[in-house]
């Protein structure tokens, strides 16, 4: 149980994120502590699944694991982390081909190397044209309250080497409507047969944008994000606790006692 | 050219904010450095109205403290503080039937007592409701990258009483799309003759969202931030630089030598 609670507080805090590299450290953190008793199993599957409810890959990460045999789950585990990072890089290889040289694409979140098991979703199609020598420049949202997209997609990204800006996520529309952003691509936390797609708070209001100045929008994701048999009104959004409004990184930006709602995702409809 | 000095710094620097407010401000500001002779004069009310070119309220005073006699500055400065001081109680008096008992209402940025001579545009309607008995909720975005919502608005309301939710701006879509939002009511730094309103960044996908969802949108102002003969063509919105999305509180909170898109204003076209 050690290590189901180390993974289970890894991926509640956010230590680790992006729905690919949650299911990947759910799926460890479930071999750990397997035990082969079916119901002690279930329950330590059901905790791990608790830990971010909207993420439909740590649900369907838990299934595998349980369903292979005691001896089998760490091959199981491994077997997830292969197809993930294969599913990256078909990401990639397959997304290239929309980034046009001299493009400029916003992207949401982080759905890069540091949400994934290899060198993300989003960001993927993104590296693929890079290392094929095209040439463009990539906007990254800071995305509040997290921040994501200052800490780790702008990090990420200026670490290598692409011409990326950082703007406020009030500024999407004041960007767009500039004729400045070219294209948009994110990741996603659930993807339902209908289209609609979760994914970090703030997605919907992009996509809404990006539909009123007709600019192209997509998103990348794996087969494992997929939730064919779900939907979006019987799918628990996490809200999570006022202290990511409440401070920045340990200093007080909101007064004390104030109310907040803090949804951690939002649904965005197919439009 | 002391005061002025101190008032520009003041205005540059966001310690008063808002564009009534600044405009107060600016006037007592360039009273204090009048010398009568029209050359110098002109030049310190064009040095002031640098402080912060988008907001009209500054050009304004400028040429009304400028056109007073030396001796009769100092009572305009006072004129136009007193005539803030009505705009805003009539702005609370005609605004306040907008607002339903039960209501809901969403405001961006922060348009109430620290941002005006008195008790707000955007807000003085929400005050006089209150005043007269009414309940409903008010949901105040954070306002990247200044936070006036969470610094400002947020810590106003909660102090006088109302009942106040703070929201990031990457949330404004997710709860308007779940029809927690009635109605939306900001203020505004420069409205042109069309309709088109010149206020902080994030307004226009405030504005955008609410008409997706149908939800009644308004923009409380008074008579000096109407600007009839300007157009948003050839207005320039001001950009500020990167030290506001790099550090919040004096924490970094983006990488270092990250490219920033850092515009104060966005335009909203009547739509």
């Amino acid at each position: 149980m050690v290590a189901c609670g180390l993974a289970f507080s890894a991926i509640r805090e956010l230590k680790v994120r992006g729905a690919p590299l949650i299911g990947v450290v759910g799926a460890y953190g479930l071999v750990q502590s397997i035990t082969g008793n079916g119901n002690d199993d279930l329950l330590t599957a059901e905790r791990l699944k608790g830990a971010r409810p909207t993420v439909v890959n740590l649900a369907w990460v838990m299934d595998r694991v349980l369903r292979a045999s005691l001896g089998g789950s760490r091959e199981e585990a491994k077997n997830i982390f292969n197809e993930e990072l294969n599913s990256a890089r078909l990401i990639g290889v397959n997304g290239e081909p929309l980034i046009s040289e001299g493009d400029s694409v916003l992207t949401h979140c982080n759905a890069g190397a540091l949400a994934t098991a290899d060198y993300g979703t989003a960001l993927a199609p993104l590296r693929m044209a890079k290392a094929k020598g095209k040439r463009f420049r990539v906007f990254a949202t800071e995305t509040r309250p997290v921040m994501q997209g200052s800490r780790l997609t702008a990090y990420e990204l200026l670490k290598d080497g692409f011409d990326v800006t950082l703007i406020a996520d009030t500024a999407v529309g004041c960007t767009m409507s500039r004729g400045m952003i070219k294209k948009v691509i994110v990741g996603a936390d659930r993807v339902f047969n209908d289209g609609a797609t979760i994914n970090k708070i703030g997605t919907f209001q992009v996509v809404s944008l990006a539909k009123r100045f007709g600019i192209p929008f997509y998103v990348a994701l794996p087969l494992s994000t997929l939730d064919l048999e779900g939907n979006k009104a019987t799918t628990k959004i996490e809200e999570r606790g006022s202290v990511e409004l409440e401070y920045i990184r340990g200093k007080r930006v909101a007064p004390r006692g104030i109310k907040t709602f803090n949804p951690a995702f939002d649904i965005t409809p197919r439009i």
